[in-house]
């Protein structure tokens, strides 16, 4: 092990150009201009597959196409976990917001600073560097690796699932590795367990066929603004919760000693206010933390309100329509078909009946959640206790990632989520960054982990 | 009299040109580039009060001309009526949504089709028409008659008030006429015997810096736009009425007389629904009929609704700002300033701390009402009768007319509202029009009126 970890401290400038090299591709998966760079990127992706000594061979799929990498030499004693991650990246956005060209990589004070830098480029790479120190000073892996890197996920991954089912004999694995979340605080290890889900709908109400003057027709027609707010302010009890009739039937609490680690975190409320700008928490629900109730709770928020005049200024109109996107976290064992169901009839129960509702249906995931008793994070804690000198934190993420409910029903595999961006990283938005030693550290804890996860227990 | 008639009958066809003449100009007082055909459409009205045989002046003010005519020939023992209209208009809008150029008129099926044809250069016109029918065959007029025809009402007459203030001895009257409002029924005789105020804000909420991820931070955070929809929900009882304390301590409730003849009006319901396109009237107090609660009760409206994602698709974010424009139609003897700072001061109470409140105040005025017992009022029945061969029938309108409380303060003068639009003009609209017969009618009726404002009771 230790010749092994020598080698990646010795090849940690050339692992830093790779991450230079890709991290130049401005491969914006949302943007049909960079349709080509896409491609290269998951071409560049493969080419070092197989410099580290994997087989790797691109797939095309209807849009952008994704590399399957593979070293099955451990042999069928030997467990097999398959590495998830993407080379494509968001969009620069405002270039006037960034310090420097966006995909001219930077490095300053320790950190790369670049497009795709820490979401997810500089993540993926840990698990190249991890391969090539096993491969090239051991001519081998202590478990059967396979790597299935997309170009789509920042598009939300339309291909990825179709690709898992048809290919489901080729991906079978006893695990998913993932890298594409966060440290906690920079240089603490953090494991996540478990990801919210989402349900995301569209209510537009309409009335009158267009705006009309609300001085001649203000008072007996029912304003869609004014009813739509009605509709939202239903969706909450006075009391914080969520007001959807059997909206948390199916809601696991945290236990007793998760909600104590959560608790054990560092964290500074106030601090965070300042980062985010608001005065103050007045969301959720009182019974649980601040930090529970972005993580562990599930959640109604509204994302987009519109109708009527929107422009600056003064205009005597009612609105033809309003509408708003509302979108609920869920969390296990919430369905996200069932509460888009539930949240549909709620909406049209107490939709008023002079006005016509529409409600579209965006999207709806699960949440997920990593059994806590899985080998594979006993093995990952040790793995990063030994990188990071410190002991790992299990937190849970407020957001969804959709592919793990995925991954688990369609290769009935667990899925661990080792993150190493900064809490400070700015992923998707300017000046995105990662800080380089959570990143050595981090390839030091996979390269222990192929270690840690080759003992079935 | 009938010579007078006689003339005015002979000359129809030369006054259907004037109307034509003054419609192809095209005064859009909001747009820069037709600032100059305001001024053309205000010099084109000074010359034509000149041909009629009155005295004209052209004012400027800081962006429009008006101007003043004047015939005051009566002498003091006769009483003097100010003439108030406006000869700019709005702009035509999308002209494909036109059957013909909207600065083109065209008569077809007894209607005059084009951009000011009622509202309000067509009705404007019924006073030089019979004023000119006066001079031309008695060499007098019955009354002494001023004229202020401003080219500023499509934007809110900003320099109305300050030149009404600055020259009110020459302006002094004992009334205002003004027809720049519509007839109940084409071929019904109306009278407008008060008009709505206005109240119109618009509140702001804004909680994070920049949008934030409803997944990370979800939860905790007070989400504007939920945050406003519940504020918004509050400004009503679930019976109808506006929840703002004291908002209807000043209110007049109408007379039994007035319900009563509000009730004799010919209505049909189903018929206005069609038109509006709404599947039913859900709004305003269920104790007031339909058209009472357009016209005599105070109402609460949301005019605009924006916030967080409002384009095609799903954005996941809490919203940094939410915010609505929100204005309240008042009715006697509600005061615009009043009512502005108890919605104020009740928003201020309501909202949480956890987010920013930001309220702009973008216009109030008060409402305003014709007293039932002006003797102009019956003059202006007997008119009407006479000219329309029905009986005029008596209304109030939603809308609201911030000069008549600034006549009535700044010159003591009331004001006697005759229109001759058709509820089917499409003022502001496209294909805007105006039936020249029920013009025909209204020249007659204003011709009588001079005659009958003579008498002073």
């Amino acid at each position: 092990m230790q010749r092994v970890l020598d080698y990646l401290n010795q090849r940690r400038e050339d692992h830093l150009e790779w991450a230079m090299e890709l991290c130049r591709i401005p491969s914006v998966s949302t943007q049909d201009k960079h349709k080509a760079d896409v491609r290269r990127a998951v071409e560049w992706t493969r080419d070092l597959c197989r410099r580290a000594g994997l087989k790797a061979t691109i797939y095309d799929t209807p849009r952008h196409p994704l590399v399957y990498a593979e070293w099955l030499g451990a042999g069928a004693g030997a467990p097999t976990y398959l590495v998830y991650g993407h080379v494509d990246v968001q969009p620069e956005g405002d270039r006037k917001l960034w310090d420097a060209d966006p995909f001219e990589p930077v490095v300053k004070d320790g950190w790369l600073i670049a497009r795709g830098s820490s979401d997810d480029k500089g993540q993926v790479l840990l698990y190249l560097r991890a391969a090539e120190a096993w491969l090239k000073t051991e001519a081998k892996l202590p478990i059967n690796l396979k790597l299935l890197i997309e170009g789509e996920e920042e598009i939300g991954s339309p291909n990825l699932a179709p690709f898992v089912q048809k290919h489901k004999d080729q991906l079978a694995c006893d695990g998913i590795l993932i890298s594409d979340t966060g440290l906690w605080e920079d240089g603490l290890p953090t494991i996540t367990a478990g990801t919210r889900g989402l349900c995301y709908k569209e209510v537009r109400l309409s009335g009158p066929r267009h705006n009309l003057h609300s001085g001649s027709h203000g008072g007996p027609v029912t304003n869609p603004a004014n009813a739509l707010a009605r509709l939202i302010e239903s969706l909450h009890d006075p009391d914080g919760r969520v007001n959807v009739p059997g909206f948390y039937d199916d809601v696991v609490d945290p236990t007793p000693a998760e909600r104590a680690a959560a608790k054990a975190l560092p964290f500074d409320e106030m601090k965070y206010a300042g980062e985010l700008g608001v005065p103050g928490f007045g969301g959720g629900e009182p019974a649980y933390t601040l930090n529970e109730r972005r993580s562990v709770r599930p959640t109604l928020d509204v994302n987009g309100l519109y109708g009527g005049y929107m422009d600056e200024g003064a205009s005597t109109v009612i609105p033809a329509m309003a509408g708003a996107k509302i979108s609920m976290r869920l969390v296990p064992n919430q369905r996200g078909a069932d509460i888009s169901a539930r949240f549909e009839r709620t909406i049209r129960e107490r939709c008023p009946a002079s006005v016509r509702c529409e409600i579209l249906d965006h999207a709806h995931a699960d949440a997920y959640m990593t059994p806590g008793d899985w080998p594979a994070i006993a093995a990952a804690k040790q793995a990063l206790r030994d990188a990071f000198g410190r002991e790992a934190v299990i937190i849970r993420e407020g957001g969804s990632l959709p592919i793990l409910p995925m991954f688990k029903q369609a290769l009935g595999a667990d899925s661990l989520m080792l993150g190493f961006a900064s809490p400070t990283c700015n992923a998707h938005g300017p000046n995105e960054r990662v800080l380089l030693a959570d990143l050595d550290r981090g390839a030091e804890a996979v390269t222990r982990l192929f270690e840690r996860l080759a003992v079935r227990s």
